[in-house]
């Protein structure tokens, strides 16, 4: 069986676990306070050309969605975001438990717009009553996106634009970024993101690292403190360095994008061959993960050698199912996946 | 520079990080499904002699501890703890931060009583007005507490007695739950405490795997849903098998058992060196943390070759301080220190 | 001008204000512990015909809703609510204050279906990953909803089996009680509404009371406690006789029902002076809360005599208002109304 | 039997029923917006020679406490507060519900100081692991303390003083203020209140009102959207106009002074009486409530005319008590006790 349900099956990149080794005996302060910490920060600082920056490395994408939104809202304020977004769905109320509403938007393609959220503020500080409705305290937007779709630099800068009008802190959850990054699609860079955002994070967990997120604070406003509400949300890691370690190999010689580059380019094959049977793709995903929509038949003749995510019902008789790519994709398993398409039934 | 200040100083014991290379372009479900962890966790119950206790791996004590006491509690219970417990004192508030009060207990030694238990459990509930007050709604103890001392087998059973009687659950935080069951003055097993108490958790991160605390649920009562919280407190790992590897490995052979024994050992023996010097010692421990309580002559005497810990003020002219042995201390480090014992200044 | 922009306009009914002079001086004990409360419980519990409730008095809507709601779940649970339900939209994010995410279902005047119940229940517990969704732990309905219609027995009925069936309580919300049971569209009594639901709330403060809500909590399994979270949320009165004082007075000779039955019949012929002009009205409310869509030329003619509430646009040129009659509402200004929508432009 | 529990054991004072009951008919704006509400925050600036105060009405002092505290504290910080504080001891958790740790400081007749404060801040910012600790964010006192000892204009300004040193908002709960303002030994003003707090309550409970506290935000920091916590934690009174007329009352022709000066005056007159007889006083109270040490024979003398409250026990023979006079204590009440002390028995 070929198995491309997600993009966190395997372990790591063999360069983390070569170097894990490497200074496994070494003894280090704990909490972060090490020297592989300092020095993967210092680069990831260099990749966003963003000299200022605090960094922060946690261990999965949740916990980072909960500390920083923990960390930007007053107790009556809400974060607004997708209604497809990970927040508003899959993290088992994670930040409802923090007191915090989701305030939930339509979204097309995965994204919400600058004008959306114009509109909900504006009609929120103009009501007489607002202080019986949640207010409007940030932004919260994914970069990709959960289907794979990405915000163009116009967009973000607009969406930007009007975070910084109405006092939003901008947040962005890049637990994949460095697929959207090396999407040919993209026209955003590192730098971009931190320009045009307040608060973000590089995800590791699913581009290469065994676990771990890199919070990147860019405005200064929202750096103080934060590493108490990582110790009290159970997130300080007494062996910190393991997370430096990660980030630290990662941010060499570009190792970070290379590996993320293949697997889009990897998913982009796939697409462009799904597309090429006349099968609708769900969302524009220019990502690692691709959305073919199935008939069951389509789904059961793949099911015969792959594992594959079934996402959710399209219509009566479609379902919309993702294939993920990761930077352990093989080769010979995306070569073997074009063949198939090359011969799945019609319907 | 020899550097005992704490028990997380390095990475793992090699056997790990030899387990996680074999497996790590192996391909296995996320979030804990995984063969590895289902491998570990019945390794597990049966060094606890538990075979239907449930199983969960966490990444940090806090964490653990955040998680199993929100999952215990009503909104309006507290939980009872010793003054110098890990959650009153070095948690930043994580537990407050779920919305529930630490009661906390004066302690001696580190430790707790039933009859502690008992009086304010009757005081409560005989009282008029309790429903003004927080209601005692389980009790918190650690193995070993932080001062290495330990819970001995009569101790404890009383402690869970006056638990059933006035139904509160038992959870013992076992951060170094390894070493406390290796020291000479133990009276109690893995299997006595899974019988003792209705949860607890036995530690990875100080007794030599890179991160990990087992949480081990015994009453069935307890079992119900905890996976949601896992998730809602953002402490699922996507790759959840890095903590089964851990954890598979640590309870093969009895590999916990034998790395934990050996700093105990060494631990002993330092303290029985001060103790010759006629140094006094803080607490009673009997596992790898030492509390010796110095002079600012002699600590300045260690701090030209030695690393340690500053725990806190004693008396006008005298201070606390922790040496710390771990699994991967070594003997000459030992030796070295024990000479440095003997040569110390006397005041 | 005549004021109908809400029902709590005023002070409350005069018999209350007289039973509280006579009371005046009286001491009695604190916290709700007093004999006046005694007896409204007593004569509630009669009215509901369910002599094993207990019943507890609290100040208002927002934190009966929030203390009820608290208590029902565990802390990833989630509360299943019309998207149109107080607590979605008006308290603030008093709920998420709690840690609770109120998970919205689409609403068709005003009200949730059984049908939708058991799908999202369904959905969540067949779902491989429930656990990083939040569980639908109970449902919440108004009675009348927030558009003034009333769930009929048959659709009561209905919910509450299949409440019963995944074991999520089912809770009312009746702020307007007094005007939905007094609806003549209405086929529920108040045995009914205790019979179907596991808790609800009668609402005093929009209906002749000056403040108050009485909770009655019908299955036991959710009484133990109660008072615990009433106190820690800020919400025990001191001198909660006050509370007793004003239900004592509303279930005595069926006031509450008479004071409310009037202001319905008001609504009614308000509702059908419009209907008869050909004026839309939103939702079918056959409660003391009318909803006409109007221009801006109709609202403006309005405007000149009379104060109402400006619910939400309808369409480009028309918008929704609310007129609200209460207990107090006279019959003159019922009469001057009726003259002036026979008078009103058409367009 | 004369009832001397507490000093909420009647309504109110005649002359608010009489105002509310003249205003009953009258029509108003809700949630607080009112004329009532206007005029009786204006007249509670002028007393408090405040002009820029914002004054927020709410129905009881935890619910006062917890809003003002979840507004002025980050999430990982705690409050600062005597070991017998009412938020310590009496609110059941409240605090702790909004995920905020009470951080307890021994007390000395009900009081904290300025030294305290300022060791434990240097403590905690000087400590290399602060994050792994609560974070000291405010400081709560009571005036009167909770055993009716005054703040001397010289402890508040120390207190005051170290308060601004460590930017932390001081907050005064003053349930009891207006016996506090009225007694003899006492040397501030409520200009004084006003000048050396950020944030302060006027209790009205237990001062001659219903209920109602009047809080008043003189910091201009913390003004900022209170009224959607007051919405959120369930506060926001719909009628709040009734709140308006009680302050209005009692700021008017300084009712609200002259009443309590009155039960102070009383609460002397019997301490005096105690301590001629060689009874033992606990605390040092020169307010309303006074705290005899007596025997059980001596309780019992008095429990066969008197109703009075257990406060707490004293050593193996004597246990405290409270007798506490109130606005409404009738002079002849105070004159049998006093007759009783003179012939109570000796032991």
């Amino acid at each position: 069986m070929i198995n491309l349900q997600c993009d966190y099956l395997e372990g790591c990149h063999p360069f983390i676990l070569q170097k894990m080794e490497e200074a496994n005996l070494n003894k280090t302060p704990g909490y972060g306070k090490d020297e592989y910490c300092r020095s993967a920060a210092e680069k990831i600082r260099q990749a966003c050309r963003c000299p200022h920056a605090d960094i922060h490395f946690l261990v999965g994408g949740t916990q980072a969605n909960l500390i920083v939104i923990t960390s930007l809202l007053r107790p009556y304020q809400g974060v607004l975001c997708a209604d497809e977004g990970h927040i508003a769905c899959h993290e088992a109320g994670a930040i409802e438990a923090t007191g915090h509403k989701v305030i939930c938007l339509p979204s097309e393609n995965g994204k919400i717009t600058a004008a959306q959220v114009e509109e909900i503020c504006q009609m929120h500080f103009e009501s007489p009553i607002q202080e019986h409705m949640v207010q409007p305290g940030m932004v919260y937007i994914s970069f990709p996106t959960e289907c794979g779709s990405l915000y163009h630099k116009e967009e973000l800068t607009k969406l930007s634009q009007v975070c910084k009008k109405y006092c939003l802190p901008l947040y962005i959850d890049g637990a994949r970024m460095g697929y959207g990054l090396t999407s040919r699609k993209n026209d955003l860079s590192l730098a971009d993101i931190a320009c045009l955002s307040d608060i973000f994070y590089i995800g590791g967990t699913k581009c290469g690292a065994l676990f771990g997120e890199a919070v990147v604070i860019v405005n200064p406003d929202y750096q103080k403190d934060f590493r108490y509400l990582i110790k009290q949300r159970g997130a300080m890691l007494a062996k910190g360095r393991i997370l430096g370690i990660q980030f630290e190999t990662l941010f060499t010689n570009g190792l970070y994008f290379s590996i993320c580059k293949k697997a889009v380019e990897q998913a982009e094959i796939l697409r462009a061959a799904f597309l090429r049977k006349g099968i609708q793709m769900y969302g524009e995903s220019s990502t690692n993960q691709q959305f073919p929509i199935l008939t069951k038949k389509q789904a059961d003749y793949f099911a015969k050698k792959y594992i594959y995510e079934t996402w959710r019902p399209f219509d009566q008789t479609h379902t919309i199912y993702r294939f993920c790519t990761s930077w352990a994709t093989e080769q010979q398993e995306i070569l073997m996946l074009l063949e198939d398409i090359e011969n799945m039934p019609l319907e």
